[in-house]
């Protein structure tokens, strides 16, 4: 995934897509798809850009594009004026000209707006916003009372503000002179930090700013109402799936680091741009965000070093909450409003950890023994004994969510989402139902668990010879499920590591807190993967004890629910650091039973279950 | 003085200036002089740019100029080569390449370097500095010690911070680790805003932003000394010399204000660039800036609307003291900075006058009925009395200080600065005693006086006939005071409309206290061109009433000791609030008599003594 795409590669051109009137620039070493991806535009590619899925097709309505390998110059206008009245894979073709781009509807990831008639997809926060309005009225200026404007508002306020952002103020004139002399005051603790019409709405914004995807939910802050969500893939991907490849790209220079910085915000800002597109609102109308990630998100969005982070002692250079002003990020929502960073826990543990406890809270607060788990690219753990909170991170890699796997995709049309064996012979469900393009990560990790109960692996994941469903692909054995799909050697290498990093996670921290897994009286696991799982399946693959299933809870999006509450309240914020600042965190790599453990779960043998600690 | 520098006429050069390591953009339409002056380069150009004087004068070491007229395609290499040995006046050539300047020694505004050994240049201030700095050392991180780097140097803090510039924490991991897990912390008021090396300077930089010219005072705000000081010409001179040409230009569009408010920003920035390397140190030890500046300068800098304060009824969006992050303004110093700028009065009185009210405090404390003028292109008058401050301000315009005169110069070597009549001649006295090139303003003054006091004009301003110094220049009367310099009718005109409205405005504050100007005990001049001019010719001329001369005190840059003051004192800052609110602003152009005031005061006759009030 890692390649060049500072557009230094050959011209660049410009993509203009009418449907969310955003415009982008297209280096000549990109495809269509990686330029809309790396500036946040929400083309759905649920292949990842293999050209397999054929959920990424564009018209180009005007302008010139070429094909791989083909020649930019031999191509005459007649073809290039076929090709404007033809869909293609955006992953598939390069700009050779500016070009407007329309999205097949289905390619264009879907804003999805609560609708407040259909109560099931309503969601009300408990409101306690950080940030209060009150409508002012003041008396006309004339030459008889030429007070200043803000002085005017500021003798009009039920109560004093200690500060008032100086930015935020240049609207005011405008305002007043515009709407007979009444203004909405924003208020964000003591300080005044917006002055917009009377009438305007009171927005806020939640992201989820994960290391492969960004979830992004807009609420009302006058009601608690969620009204729109979106999700796209994080851009950063193209700096490196992993957060090592990132950091790596990061600390070369302040260059490098500005240039993760700015995807980031890219994203943020384009997601912010199409949610209050879809409720006919625009980016100013929000005046609070707040946004979870993993530590080295959060450092790399707010732009502070990850040199340190990145090394032992891995140490944050912040762990507290931080609240910044969005327009010292470049997000381009209300001038006066903060942006508010989740806090963290140590190492890569991150806001998104925190956030996730906070919303599971009322599951553990009770003082069972807990186990909360987030799965992803990186993998957190909590364990929750004793009224201590032990945490840890994995670096699991993307392979469970579909990642560096052959035939990964993302969970859309066409994914294979289980994996089973009937009669002797592997059998796959798809999603929609339609014939098989790819795998998502739930269908991943069934594989895997589809070979070890049929024995159709060994001990240490090889390929065991005469099963009809297992071929030659490419020179090497798969699993074959269907045309053009398949689950190579290298597939099941690389969920064994992830297994086995999540697996030496959850052992060390019972380890550390001198209790069995079987001790564990609720595993909540958490996460947009996690809630679509087997858990049989993870079970027998190893990912997962082997408790009774009913100790299991899969809860879903948990770090989203918790950003929205920590948006919707300052209470919750509260609470998040609270919970943030209770958990000790545990570094694995330097556990002295770390390599054993890790090398021994990489494997398929049980372990004998009597045995404490490791 | 108003024209086109947007650039957009033609291609446009870098010039290099090594010797303050600069470099700046230079378009077509531009002379060299003129780019110099649009980006705060410090050339003299004591004409301001008409040819006339050689203080402008450049050594252009690489590339290639042409001269106004010259075809630039026609000059061959060999002519280029010739001309890169020989100086040159900056305000005659323009750049056709890019190219590398060296400004002459003497063409190089000085920085004025204060020395401490010197008792006199010295400056202490003061010192109650609003930014304080602690060195902290905190315990190395280590595995089993894996606390945030922040976290470490909260705890370390003699009191806690509400607050924490998360911009300014980025540097915090670097430093830590550059200096042997030592940091100082810099707080302002209840916020974190700094963490620098243990062993860097704090430095604060006082700005007085004026109409025509920007002074700027670097002190030390450890020692409250003031350890360098630099005036330029205020680069928003090319947008218009006064005050309603600028704001004209402003409310075009937003762009054309930001133009006006990045050309302040310049300014600012090139000033603590240049005082900066005067000391050895760096824009980033600036810590703290105060700016004082007219209301419309202020709101201009600070990015404020002031279409309102144009017009009737002239008010301000902001009246009293702003504090803004300088980041947010474009300045490039320590990145967690404030920018305090000086409250305002009302209409055009802005913070300049505040502080010259603040730094001549001691003077007016005491009750004596005392009336507080700086003389500028804009000038503000204060009439204490009785325990009220009543405040107004008049268009002067630049000729008191010689801008739109024919022959008008700034103070430097070769300025008339005295004119008089001696043997019923007109004789002058020069800057330096060099042969006369120019008028400054106190020259100006002086000539109006002399041709006063020798009958040489009538009441109304004309030329009278028949004297020998009195002869035709391009064919219209004027006063010959040298080769190529002389003063008009054109410049009489033009001063007595400054002397008119200065004069109209000390009239009508009169009246509005109900007293008369013999009432006046203590008349304080403020002003750097108020520092030079001889008394007796002002109030020949009428500019100023017919007291006795021992009830006028110059005091010089008023404005600009206030707003040092300023900056290195919260208790001057509050004072200053207290005063701007206790100010009455008074609107002159709307009082019935002001028409009738400034028509009288055009001419020359003396108004009889004992009429009360107008």
């Amino acid at each position: 995934m890692t390649q060049s795409v500072t557009g230094k590669a050959g011209p660049t051109h410009l993509l203009h897509f009418p449907q969310i009137d955003r415009e982008i620039p297209s280096g000549a070493a990109e495809t269509i798809f990686q330029s809309a991806r790396r500036n946040g535009v929400r083309i759905v590619g649920a292949c990842g850009g293999r050209g397999t899925c054929g959920t990424c097709t564009v018209l180009i309505t005007e302008g010139r594009i070429h094909r791989d390998g083909e020649d930019a110059e031999t191509i005459d206008e007649n073809e290039h004026a076929k090709r404007r009245r033809k869909w293609v894979r955006s992953c598939q073709v390069r700009a050779v000209s500016n070009c407007v781009v329309e999205v097949a509807a289905r390619s264009l990831a879907p804003v999805v707006r609560a609708d407040v008639h259909m109560g099931e997809a309503a969601e009300m926060l408990a409101l306690d916003a950080a940030v209060a309005a009150a409508i002012v009225h003041v008396a006309e200026a004339t030459l008889e009372d030429t007070a200043a404007d803000l002085d005017r508002v500021i003798a009009a306020l039920p109560q004093p503000a200690a500060r008032i952002d100086a930015v935020a103020v240049r609207a005011l004139t405008g305002v007043l002179r515009d709407n007979g002399w009444s203004v909405r005051v924003l208020r964000h603790g003591d300080e005044l930090i917006g002055f917009t019409r009377p009438g305007a709405r009171l927005l806020g914004m939640a992201v989820d700013l994960g290391t492969t995807n960004a979830a992004a939910f807009l609420v009302d802050l006058e009601t608690g109402m969620r009204l729109a969500s979106l999700g796209i893939e994080n851009p950063q991907v193209a700096w490196g799936g992993d957060l090592i490849s990132r950091i790596n790209y990061a600390i070369r220079d302040a260059e490098a680091a500005a240039e993760l910085r700015e995807s980031a915000v890219t994203a943020i800002n384009a997601l912010a741009s199409d949610l209050c597109r879809s409720v006919d609102a625009t980016p100013h109308d929000i005046v609070d965000i707040a946004v979870c990630g993993n530590t080295a998100m959060q450092h790399l969005l707010l732009g502070l070093p990850v040199r340190q982070l990145g090394r032992a002692p891995f140490v944050a250079a912040v762990r507290d909450a931080v609240e910044i002003k969005a327009r010292d990020l470049g997000l381009a929502i209300a001038p006066g409003a903060y942006l508010t960073v989740a806090p963290n826990v140590g190492g890569f543990v991150g806001g998104d950890h925190v956030t996730a406890l906070l919303a599971t809270e009322d599951r553990w607060r009770d003082g069972r023994t807990t186990l909360v788990m987030d799965i992803g690219t990186n993998t957190e753990i909590s364990l929750i004994h004793n009224g201590a909170i032990l945490s840890a991170s994995c670096p699991s890699g993307p392979a469970l969510e579909g990642g560096h796997i052959s035939c990964g995709m993302r969970a859309a049309e066409g994914a294979i989402e289980r994996v089973g064996i009937e009669n002797g012979r592997v059998v796959t469900r798809t999603i929609g139902n339609k014939p098989p393009i790819g795998l998502c990560g739930s269908g991943v990790l069934d594989a895997l668990a589809t070979l070890r109960t049929g024995k159709l692996i060994d001990d240490t994941g090889r390929f065991a010879d005469g099963h009809p469903d297992i071929a030659e692909v490419n020179g090497k054995r798969a699993l074959v499920l269907g045309d053009d799909v398949y689950f190579g050697q290298h597939d099941i290498r690389a969920v064994q590591l992830a297994k086995a990093a999540i697996r030496t996670g959850v052992e060390l921290l019972l380890a550390q807190a001198g209790i069995e897994a079987d001790d564990i009286a609720q595993f909540i696991i958490a996460g947009a993967f996690g809630a679509y799982i087997d858990v049989r399946s993870a079970i027998a693959i190893g990912l997962l004890p082997a408790l009774p299933l009913d100790r299991f809870e899969q809860v879903g999006n948990a770090a989203g629910v918790g950003i929205r509450m920590m948006l919707a309240s300052r209470a919750a914020r509260e609470r998040a650091r609270e919970i943030a600042r209770q958990c000790r965190y545990v570094e694995l790599s330097t556990k002295a039973d770390f390599q054993k453990s890790f090398l021994f779960n990489i494997g398929f043998r049980t372990r004998p279950h009597s045995r404490r600690g490791l």
